[in-house]
Order: structure tokens, then C-alpha cells, then sequence
């Protein structure tokens, strides 16, 4: 397979970015209830401790990332997304109260855009060009709305290794194995499954798909969430992670950059999109 | 981010606790009916060696740790408890029956802490000045009984990794992957899960976390079970791990020395406390 | 046990196996709705990357692998049939979508294997000789279907570690611990499970497998899939088992050889084949 | 804790146990219905390759091991009974149709008792003195049942890690981290769970859990089974625990040894045994 070019010559290359997720999820999985307070205390430790601490780690190794904040996090946590975007730092789309859009009519999609994108214009001052589901699920009509609302990329699906079209809007592809959550989320309950994984294999891991991506020049979008990447042993695991990265020979972008890359150097999308079966090769 | 100063200048802090459940889960699990022997004896193996080869290597190590008992054990075990109390370790409340908080009233959870105090105290002759939930859950409720006993602190909840507030109570904060029960516990049926952990690579493990305490200045609270940790292969990895606590620049304290040091440096809790999104920071 | 002589004195046999499935199975699953979006461009990725890197991988080090690809496939994407079939590998049966025998009357399962044969020779120019079950599980009826269609072998179950007789068909035994799928299938949704296996200790794993067939004098017939094995990390770590491969003492051949050489080697099956308890030895 | 003294003045003691399951427990399990030819198969790989393999390493390395046999196993292979018998195992009930004690009444259990031992008589030519059972559960109708017709001792309780008595019977407990179901049990299915456990970790392990029953003066009873750890990779890794087993000071006795030293040595069992919550201690 011939490798395509990457910008500056790069082999490969990388997006760091994060799922600001707090309790947001657990929200909105009790919202005609009552969360339990184990998970709930559980999940604030992202914006009390975690988020900050990521963005510590962010600086030390001179990393930008690609922050997705459901709105009602940044309503409820406007400092901390204040300091996201003054670390320099994108801010992305993520719903608002981290709805899976497959729970969603058209409408409420729609509705949920239009509100969250509020909300991180009046935390964060910028108005953002991505989404990543929170999920990691689509609809058609919801990229129909993305699109309509104008969005410049999606970052929620598989179905390459490289950045690709998915009707008029580019898919930032992510994986899950480049996911925090598979490894680390463990909440307990009366059905607990498989124990959080070690964070330093997940960090030898991770450094092995980073070698991977350079070797046959994909695109690896790591993934992380406040809650979960930022206690102190998944932090010290990350920093080493990125600590490796430098070594390696990947195009270092936030997800928009990517899609603005791949719109200047692919043109227009192809009539007949990936979500056709054509893919992005 | 600035770490915060624990006591003597140390980076961190930790706390080594053990939840003395044995077979009391199954006879609040199976209490309308009977319970089955394979499970019953697979815990009873705590009262019987496990417990005791805890003492032995927290002896051989000179680590001072936080008991937490249920009512149950100590009626039960009383000699057991008198050696725990005779090693120095603070005992704290478990529970009577091991009753989740959220499976009882108000009224029930507030007997049970009744019951299970005069239960300690009758075992060790301490009045227990500390709670760790039975099931690391809680409600709003057992927070307000357990601050109208006067209790001084719970050791629950995730909320951060340093000492924090809930209500009036110091929070000294537990962790998921600081237990041993996610990785150890596996009692067969017809629906077996994942198996238990190697214990050599939780101790490789707990190192990090350790290690991570130190580096990022956070409260490391490790929890491990008579009828789990006190197996022969996984007592010899936790004594392998507090021999490595030994080489760090951590606190070792008790649960309830560290929230006396909380009370001391940070005074009475604010008026909006962490459980209103504030945290430990 | 005395090890049995293998073609050119090996100590053992190796086959390489890829179940060319990418978004069949879950058409099959999703029949009578609509499948998820998510899932489905998970498993896109088969055909638009995963298969041509694991036939670029194959080609580096000179592997000849044993394909086996629904129907529905090959109509969909036959210009990756033919590349398969042109790089000299065996291509062979895997039902029309996917379909689990179990789930199908005798006639539907001989109507699969008819439609999916023509699908195959449409597409690659051959006329297959093996079957692999979707599944991996069987039926008397379909073992009566494909000896009655003329096939030559089946290579769906695990009752010994060397070919042996089911009916008058040449069994080519799988095994889970080959497979790639109980350590890299990982879908997401609302009941997550095991995270994926890391890739380089899946090839530490196959490595430790394959020097056991060489040291037992058995055959391991590795499986991988389009959409796991793949991406890129996944294919690194293929590569690697691969090339510690060339260094074992182990047969390299394709399952249709190794059933040829059954039938040559051990004549007719005995009148109480196998699957009355005789097995392979 | 003093290290309670062993035979020969060693350290610690270990058993090694096979429970030699085939495709009965299956049989047991669809006993109202057709069992599925996936598991089915999987499962006949023991007597066709496993038992024979297993036996084969136990003679390299000169162990003498405990075999736990259903009835109907001995009665379908008898071959095999005798192979296990003339190279100086110990042969062991096991029910006769792998029935878990907790599904049968109590005179369904002692039927089950006298049929198995029969068709263990006639297949080996001895009388077996232990039970193991199915399920690794029991009940106090299934002890009583034991005791009644004269066995030595029961090999399937958890309470402790050393000998001890439950009513009159010596308990030779068991332990899951000692056996290899939890670890390489993976049969497929609609819902697979855990993927089965690299083989060379688990052998890394046992030898810890080994390292540690010499440490701390207890008995290690390590469970195999013949469809599973007789797979190649998995017998490999046992060889290299039984060669670490070699060096350390451990008595290495059979089952059935370990109970007649107990009774030797602790003579008659105390009128409160330690199903009454005395334990082995």
C-alpha cells in the first residue's frame, strides 16, 4: 500500500484529544431519576481535579489538543473552559447533555446543536467547527444536521484510518482502542465486569499504535477523558505516552486542523462518500 | 498545578486500609434465604487465616492501618478484633451487616450505625470515629446521620484524591483501582466474569499509583479484603508493595489521622461544600 | 505420544486463516432492521483498509493464506476477491451473509452454500473446496450438505489439534485461542465488555502457540479478521508472529494442502469417524 | 503466624489435579435438550488429545497427581481410566454426570455417588477414597452423604489453605486462582465474555502462587482439566510450572495423601468442625 503524504512530510500522524465528560453522562442517563452519588462523585473528579491536571500535563510536553465539552459542563464549569481555550487549545462540540444522538429525533438533535454550541461560544468566546458524538454513535440525519449547521468535521466513526469524507463533512476517524474509557471506566454496581486496566499498559499500548501509525502512515486520534485520564496514575502514564510522541515521526494537528488539511488536499467530497462503501483510500 | 504541603514536608500521602468483610456480604445478600456453601467458605477463609496474615505483614512492615468492621465480624471474631486493636490499627465502621446505605431508611441506616458502634466497641473498647461504606456508595441521608453521630470522617466516595469536605464530614477519598476487590474478587456460579488478577501485577500496579501519589501530591487510599489479600500469593505481592511504600516520599498515616490533619489546615468546611460541585481542590 | 510425521519431516503445521467479514455479520444480525452506524463503519474498515494491509503483510512475508469470504462480500467488493485470488492465496467458503448454520433448516443452508459458491466463482474464478462456519458452530445437516456439494473440508471446530475425519469430510481444526476475535472484537454499546487484547501481547501469545505445535507436533491454524487484525497496530503485530514463523520448524500450507495431504497420508475416514468420539489421533 | 510443620519438614505442600470433564459437563448441562456441536467438539478434544497429552507431562516430570473422573467418562473411555491408573495417579469421584450437589436432592446425590464409584471401580480397579465436586460447591446433605459411605476426604471447599475438617471428612481445599477454568474456559456463544488467558502468564502465576505456599507454609492444589490445559500451548506452560515446582520445598503429594497425613497427624476432628466457623488454623 502506498503511503499517502502527510503535511511536512510526516509518516504519519496524531491528534490528542479529550472527552470532557464530568458527570454529564450519568445526567443523562438518570434524568427521570436520581444519580447514584458513588458514580456522581465518581465522575466530578474530572472537572474538581482531572481536567485541570490534563491540561498540566498538556503544557509540560507542549502538546495542543482537541477538547470536546458537553454544553452544560461548560454552563456549569465556565473557568475551566475559559482555560482550555487560553492554553490554545480547540474546543469542540460533544451535545449538550452528552445525549447519544440515536436517542435523538432530527429535531432534538438539531436543538441540542443549537444549545450547546451556545454554550461554548459563551464559555470559550470561539465558535467550533467539529463534533465528536458522545456516544461514538451516529445517524444519517444527524450528519445531515452537522452539515446543514455548517460543521466542518465529524469525529465519531471508524470506518478508516485516515481522515475521510462522510457526505460533505470530514470524518476525523477515531478507534477504540485509542479510547481511555474501554480500559479505565469501572464504576462499580452490583454487575462489575473487567477490572481498569494497568496505565502503564495502556501506555506501552498506545505507544505501540503511535509506532503503527508511523509505520503505515495513519491518522491515530487518542482519546481521553477528564474523569478517568486525569487521576494521578493514568496522568503520569499519559505524559509518557506523549513523552514517546515526540520521538516519533507524526504530524502532531487538532482534529479541525486535520479536516482543514484533508479539504485543501482532497478537494470537494466524492459523490458517492465513503458512507457508500467507498471508504478513504 | 501547585501541590499542596502534607505533613513533615512529604509529596503525599497514603493510607492503608482493610474492609473486614469476610462471609458478612453473603448473609446480608442471601438474608431471606440460605447461602451457598462454596461462597460461604471461600470468605470464611478471611476470619480463619486471612485476617491474621494481614497483621503479620502489616507487623513485618510496621505499617499502621485503618480496620473497617462490620457489627457482624466483631460479635463474631471478637479475639480478631482485640488483635487488630492490640496492633495499634485504627478500627473504624463497616456496617452491621454489610448493608448498602442505599438499600436502607434513614431510621435502618441510622440502627445499623448504632448497632455495629456498640458492636465495636464492645470488641475493641474504641468508639469508632470514622465510616466506610459497605458498598462505596452513599446517600444524602447516611451523610446527615453519620455528621449527627459526630462522626469525623467517611471514607467512601471519589470525589478527588486529596481529603475534601461532604457537609461536615472530612471525605478521605477511596479509589477503584486502589482495591483489591475489582481485580480479586471471583466467586465462580454459572456466570463467571473475568478472572482474577496476577496478584505480582496489581502490586506492579499499586506501585505506580504510589508513585504517581508522589508525583502529583495526591492521598493514596489502598483497600484490601481478609478473605481476598490475606491468600498466600496476594499477601506476598501486598508486602512487596509496602515495601516499595517504604523507598517513597509519602505520608503514612491513618484514615483517621489524615482527617484530624484536614481539620486542622483547612479548618471547618465551606459553607458550599464538594457534594455541591466545588471539590478538594 | 509419539508425534506423527508431518510433510517434509516438520515437526508441526501452520495455517494462516483470514474470515474476510467486514459489515456482513451485522447485515445478518440487523436483518430485519436497520443496522447501527457505528458498528457498521467499525467493520467498513475491513474492505477499505484492513484487507489490502493483511494482504501487503502477507506478501512481505511470503505467506499463502486461506481466505474464507461470505457471498455478499464478494459481490459487493470483488475487486478484493480477485486481488486475494491473483496473490495466489486459497479462497474459500463462509456462507452467503454470515449466517450461523444453527440459525438455518437444511434446505436454507444448502440454498447459502449454492448461492455463495456461484458468488465466489463469479468473483475469484475458482471453485472453493473448503468451508469455514460463520460461527464457528456446526450442524449435523450442514456436514451432510457440504460432503453431498463435493467439498473437501471443513474448518469450523476444535475436536483435536491435527485434521482428523467428520464424516467423509477432512476436518482442519480451528481454535479460539488463534482466533483473533475473543481478543480484538470490541463494539461498544451500552454493555461493553472485556477491553481489546493489546496487539503485541497477542503475538507474544501466537508466538508461545506456534512453538507449541512445533514441540507437540500439532497444527494451529491462525484466524484473523479484515476489520481487527487490519488496522495498524494489529497488523505490525501480525507481522511479527509472521516473521518468528519462518524460524519454526512448522509446515507452512494452506487448509485445502492440508486436507489433501490428509486424505493422501490417511486414505478414507474410518466407518466411526470423530464425531462419535474417536477423534483425530 | 508459625508455619505449621509438613512432612519431611518442607515448607509448604502442593497437589496437582486433573478433573478430567470431557464433554459430561455439557452433557449434564443439555440433558433436556441436544448439546451444541461447537462446545461439543471443543470439549472432546480431552479424551481424544488433552488426557493423553497431560499424562505424558506428569510422566516427564515425574508427578503423581489426583485425577477426578465423572462416572460416565469412565464408563465411555475406560482405556483412559486404566492409562491414569497403571502410571500410579490417584483416580477420584467426580459425580457421575458432572451434577452440581446443590441440583440434586439428597438421594439423588448418593445415587449418583454409588453409580460413579462403581464405574470407577470397573474402570480402574479401585476404590476411590476422595470426591471433588462438579460444580466446586457442595451441601450439607451432599457431606453427610460422603461421610456415610466411608470416603476420606472432600477436595472442593475454599475455607482455608491448609487441611481441615468439615464433620468427619478432611477438607483438601481448592482454590480458583489455582485452576485453570477461570483463566482458558472461552466456549464462544452470542455473549463471550473475557478472552482466554495468555498461558505463559498464567504458569508465571502459579509458580508465584507456589513461591508463596512455600513462604507462608500452606498447600497449593493447582486444577487442570483435559480439554483445556491438554492444549498444546497450555500444556507447555504447565511442563514449565511442574519444572519450577521441582526446586522448591514443597511436598508434593496426592490428594488422597494429604487427607491420611491430616488424619495422622490432627487425629480425630473436633465436635465443632470448621463449617461451624472454626476453620483449619
Amino acid at each position: 500500500m502506498d503511503t499517502p503524504a502527510w503535511p511536512h512530510d510526516h509518516a504519519g500522524a496524531c491528534v490528542v484529544s479529550v472527552d470532557v465528560d464530568g458527570e454529564v453522562p450519568l445526567l443523562w442517563r438518570s434524568r427521570n431519576g436520581a444519580p447514584g452519588l458513588a458514580e456522581l462523585e465518581q465522575r466530578r473528579f474530572g472537572p474538581r481535579v482531572g481536567l485541570r491536571r490534563l491540561l498540566d500535563v498538556f503544557a509540560e510536553r507542549g502538546v495542543t489538543a482537541s477538547f470536546y465539552v458537553p454544553g452544560q459542563y461548560a454552563e456549569t464549569h465556565p473557568e475551566l473552559i475559559v482555560a482550555v481555550a487560553e492554553a490554545g487549545h480547540e474546543v469542540g462540540l460533544h451535545g449538550y447533555l452528552h445525549e447519544p444522538p440515536t436517542a435523538l429525533s432530527k429535531d432534538e438533535f438539531a436543538q441540542a446543536l443549537v444549545r450547546s454550541t451556545q454554550s461554548l461560544l459563551n464559555a470559550a468566546g470561539v465558535r467550533p467547527t467539529g463534533f465528536r458524538s458522545p456516544s461514538w454513535d451516529m445517524t444519517q440525519d444527524a450528519f445531515d444536521v452537522l452539515g446543514q449547521a455548517g460543521l466542518r468535521y465529524d469525529s465519531s466513526m471508524m470506518g478508516s484510518d485516515r481522515p475521510y469524507w462522510v457526505n460533505d463533512l470530514v470524518e476525523v476517524p477515531v478507534q477504540w482502542t485509542l479510547d481511555d474509557a474501554p480500559f479505565y471506566r469501572y464504576v462499580g454496581g452490583t454487575e462489575p465486569r473487567h477490572p481498569p486496566s494497568r496505565p502503564a499498559d495502556l501506555a506501552g499500548r498506545w505507544v505501540e499504535e503511535l509506532e503503527a501509525a508511523q509505520r503505515f502512515g495513519t491518522l491515530a486520534v487518542l482519546t481521553v477523558h477528564d474523569w478517568l485520564s486525569g487521576r494521578a496514575a493514568a496522568a503520569a502514564a499519559l505524559d509518557e505516552v506523549l513523552r514517546r510522541l515526540e520521538t516519533l515521526d507524526l504530524w502532531r494537528a487538532t482534529a479541525d486542523e486535520v479536516a482543514r488539511w484533508h479539504i485543501e488536499s482532497e478537494g470537494r467530497p466524492p459523490a458517492d462518500g465513503p458512507s457508500n462503501g467507498d471508504g478513504g483510500e
